[in-house]
């Protein structure tokens, strides 16, 4: 047995490190395709802040990579194994600690899956707003890791929002404790928003004070058909212009509305080429729904059909729910996370839509078209390498146009393996530089999640 | 002339580089007490990016310290000047470059006034909703640089909710870019919010993109006397563990009550222990509002008088605005701004309150109530030594009971000078050691508005 497991072992119990190559395999990727994995040396499963700054120790004091995890539905390999690292999971750190519904926060360990802090928070009549659509299943370190969205964000903002303070192990094993427990402060740098998105390069994150708000009313939705992007696109900006904040505004295109149709029998119309869902759930919702049924008309709607009631909205949100899965059923599927200015989002999906062409390859769409926030799906065989290749191709073409519309190469993905090289662009020199500088602040031996961002 | 003055004069305007201490005089202090400043070399006013970055190149060149500044109307003395300094002040650069209701920006220069920001933004039926008191004369850049509050932070947040992007001009004279002009995005780190209330130390703003959001109904108020503080933060408990998120909920104690009555002519009840304020301005706020009066009025309220209109509750929310000046009125004035968890709120102001008995001083306390952001106002008589030192004394007594309570020692009016050494019992060794780092990574140099925050 090698040194490193002797060690691990010294301060974790025999359960909590893991070699059996059987059993390790199934946690060296997260969800992205296209990412290498490399053969971790060990996955241990900590259950105590002792316990990782242990691991951390050992790791330092041996100069072994560390990879942290949570439930690796991760879409940029950020999570991905690196050759002779530990893989240490946080899927056994999973207690809420608090839930306090007067200073509306909850203490979680980073192992808790949102969609637990989203059910113990509505015992409380409180929300935890950040819903990727992996909810029932990611975990809130993975979250806070990536800055994690989803679909509430139009109105209700991302992770990095609802993240007050944070307990972080560092590199060396050294605890660090940021942020508060306040509604307010500013009391020197804000190390816990530095935190959040950072993948797993800087620290560790082990503990986490998150804000939670009232838990809103049941959301009323509508579903306006369009003769093109463009048209949907442009009733986007007119509900924005008119000073409206859905509390959820989702598009697809045509290619996704009809693999969503054929996944889930939905009996959407197959002639539509772009679907608008727009929901609201403050107590004028029935109003501003009609306001946007008019807006959509005006902006050229073929058909507006405004659900009748709550089940009924529910059905309307399944298909977009739906969306990456039935987009796999097509075949193996790579997502990208483009978001570009609202005004701007016409021209990215006629852009996207242009390079699907070019490239021979189906690609669908579906936006958080509140946010801008894209995710073009290019849809390939992964078994024909000159597909592979196309697919690549179309992948960088999506993310240069995003970037030349004013946008970032990812809004809620992160980095990680998958756009390392793009995020040098979107940075340029100067911030690419201090952003290296930084991690090498926090992580002077370059163990943390080493080739993840840069 | 110095060198100094000869290179500053090379990259800038005659006009824009004044040394003369008369008026130099005017620029050396923000609005904080206690706090020395120095005698500056060279005042500044730099109307363009190329311009910030001649001054921060010249500056680096010959090592001269440079102190940003806006307004002045900071409260911890981070503006002040420090010996042979260059005062950089950002006033002349107030353009508004961009204001896009489409996507909810504006694009703005730092010495862009809070108001000036707010009614353009109001013309378009936007908000840009921090709103810290000195809102009418303060800018966003000084805003950014101490991570400005305000009354409206219960329901619509701080200054870093709002700050999207910025430009920096680094110590050397670098320009940075940071963050997007995207509603979402986690490309990379998170360096716009390390900028946001970093007061200088880490680099200069020179622009900004900021969010906005709908123009918000106006306010409608009611305002409930209390026998107690306690009663009073039982109230505010009660209010928000129902579920209802105000506009805005201030409280006010008998010291201040009294105070800004007899400045004010206000007719508030000098009987009055505490006096708490809450706002509604969405749909349902007469609802709302009843709700609120009879869960003061469970809570011990002893009368609780709602707004009959708009107007109405304008004059209410007068008294609160007049806080400062009227304590001002009574003598030197001392702000201190602790937030604690809201539910500990009441063991503060009763904290505070026997502070003020111990010292044998008036303290009143006023408080952003639904955020447990408390601003202690300590009299004292300037001119007699041993009440400055009685007063120092209690001023460090409060931070420390609201680090006792869990809390932190500044809210939203920042470090400065005035909590340099409070800030290090607040983050504790490892946390300062980091910060520190951090500073050195921008500022090898030392020369970005040295002496303040550590």
């Amino acid at each position: 047995m090698s040194e490193l497991i002797d060690r691990l072992r010294a301060g974790l119990p025999a359960e909590a490190v893991v070699v059996d190559p059987a059993v390790t395999a199934a946690y060296r990727h997260d969800t992205a395709g296209f990412c290498a994995a490399g053969q971790p040396a060990a996955l241990v499963f900590p259950r105590t802040v002792e316990e990782v700054r242990h691991v951390l120790r050992t790791a330092t004091g041996l100069r072994v990579p560390v990879v942290p995890q949570g439930a690796r539905t991760g879409l940029s390999g950020g999570a991905n194994a690196v050759a002779g690292c530990i893989l240490l999971s946080l899927l056994k750190m999973d207690r809420i600690l608090e839930l306090d519904p007067v200073n509306r926060i909850a203490v979680v360990e980073p192992g808790v899956v949102n969609a637990a802090l989203s059910r113990a928070a509505e015992a409380h009549g409180l929300a935890y707003p950040p819903d990727p659509s992996s909810w029932e299943s990611c975990t809130i370190g993975g979250n806070i890791g990536t800055g994690a969205g989803g679909l509430c964000c139009v109105k209700y903002g991302v992770t990095s929002e609802y993240v007050l303070g944070l307990d972080v192990v560092l590199a060396d094993g050294r605890l660090l404790r940021t942020g508060r427990r306040t509604a307010k402060g500013v009391a020197g740098y804000d190390l816990t928003r530095l935190f959040v998105g950072s993948e797993g390069t800087l620290g560790v994150v082990v503990g986490a004070v998150l804000a939670l708000r009232p838990a809103p009313a049941p959301q009323l939705a509508l579903v306006a058909e369009f003769g093109s992007t463009g048209a949907a696109c442009a009733a986007v900006n007119a509900v924005t212009e008119a000073g409206f904040t859905p509390s959820l505004m989702e598009l697809m295109d045509s290619v996704m509305v009809r693999a969503v149709n054929r996944y889930g029998n939905m009996g959407l119309p197959e002639s539509t080429a772009a679907l608008l869902m727009v929901a609201f759930d403050g107590p004028e919702r029935l109003r501003e729904l009609a306001a946007v049924a008019e807006l959509c008309t005006a902006a050229g709607a073929t058909e507006v059909v405004p659900a009748e009631d709550q089940a009924e909205s529910e059905l309307l949100l399944q298909a977009r729910r739906l969306a990456l899965t039935a987009m796999d059923a097509l075949g193996t599927t790579m997502v990208d996370d483009v978001a570009v200015p609202r005004s701007r989002m016409a021209e990215m999906l006629a852009g996207v839509a242009a390079i699907g062409e070019r490239c021979g390859l189906t690609i669908g769409v579906c936006c958080h078209a509140g946010d801008g926030n894209t995710h073009p799906i290019v849809v390939f065989d992964a078994g024909d390498p000159e597909q592979v290749a196309r697919a690549k191709d179309s992948f960088e073409q999506i993310m240069a146009l995003g970037l030349e519309l004013g946008g970032t190469i990812t809004g809620e993905h992160g980095v990680g393996l998958l756009k390392r090289e793009w995020l040098a662009r979107e940075l340029g020199p100067v911030g690419l530089e201090l952003q290296k500088q930084m991690k090498g602040l926090f992580d002077p031996l370059g163990i943390l999640n080493p080739g993840k961002l840069f």
